[in-house]
């Protein structure tokens, strides 16, 4: 049944189909793009569009960029030596967040995942090795903790150990703050291999 | 810091001020409109603003609606003499759904509420009175069952009594399917003060 008028269905509609809104999520939405002032909403309705027209890849490191060549890329004092492997750009944001690193990114755009049918070439694995022709010391494999990050990690050090590049790997283990007591076996395992001398 | 280009952050910043979306969903959110296929933004973009322009007030009943007259108060089989008082559109929704009701209502679009400032005045009460001018049996009070609305209920009630109409108001209980055991001590109070005879 139609319940309500077709402009608010449709709009239900649509915001319900967005990853993670479900149907009441989306008439709540709905409701509030409707009590929003006319600039409000003409604003959101033009950020989606410019958004999505506007960005595209970084030529270099592929990241999500207005321009041809991302701000991370253009800056001359980042050091184009190092090479950060992640799976996605949010990634790449948590890591310029720390603030502390100073090297440049690679993004994958996904993990192998061979039962979702992700394989080797759906990635951005081409793009790393071309970059790799040029003077490159180290590549960092930032790629998630997960089985799939895990199988990237892996798939990529094969792939670039014989070409004589040192590949490394973020540590794993207890995260700051974390309480032993809630911190899954796996990663107490991993937190005891990964143990430094202090 | 800006870690996004400019028109990523746009679309996060937007999406942020909406209800119930964090930051976090909200970049989740504006990466998945970013990799959406761009017809599918487009027809976002446009369904928030025609259902920001075409959604109006119902002359009748104050439910929003694309049309002067909303869907149940221009059906000549809805019983205009039972008018069933609903805070928002939504709780009329609700009730459309359980296909029960035969009357029509009236969308207060809010509830009394003096820590926030909304007096009678605000809401459409007004308006209810002027529909009661007319030939009404019965006013059903389904506001909801939370402090603003019981106040305003007791309000509606206090306003109507003196002009003879009927005043009704649905049944706090015991909710279809509950455990007593989970069942606050205001609820299971209320069901036995309700109790009907077998």
């Amino acid at each position: 049944m139609n319940y309500y008028s077709e402009s608010i269905n449709q709009l239900i509609e649509e915001l319900a189909q967005l990853p993670s809104i479900g149907a009441k999520s989306a008439q709540r939405l709905a409701f509030h793009i409707i009590n929003m002032p006319e600039e409000r909403a003409e604003r959101l309705s033009s950020v989606i569009l410019s958004a999505k027209k506007n960005v595209r890849y970084c030529k270099e490191c592929f990241t999500l960029t207005d321009s041809e060549i991302c701000p991370i890329c253009a800056n001359p004092k980042r050091d184009k030596k190092t090479i950060m492997v992640v799976e996605d750009t949010r990634d790449l944001i948590a890591y310029e967040k720390t603030g502390q690193y100073e090297g440049v990114y690679h993004v994958l755009h996904g993990a192998i995942n061979p039962t979702l049918g992700v394989t080797p070439a759906d990635i951005r694995l081409k793009e790393l090795m071309q970059r790799l022709q040029t003077d490159v010391d180290e590549v960092i494999i930032a790629t998630n903790s997960t089985l799939e990050g895990e199988a990237t990690a892996m798939y990529i050090s094969k792939l670039l150990k014989p070409a004589g590049i040192k590949v490394t790997r973020i540590a794993s283990g207890v995260p700051v703050g974390g309480d032993l007591e809630y911190i899954d076996e796996v990663t107490l395992f991993r937190a005891l291999q990964g143990r430094t001398e202090l």
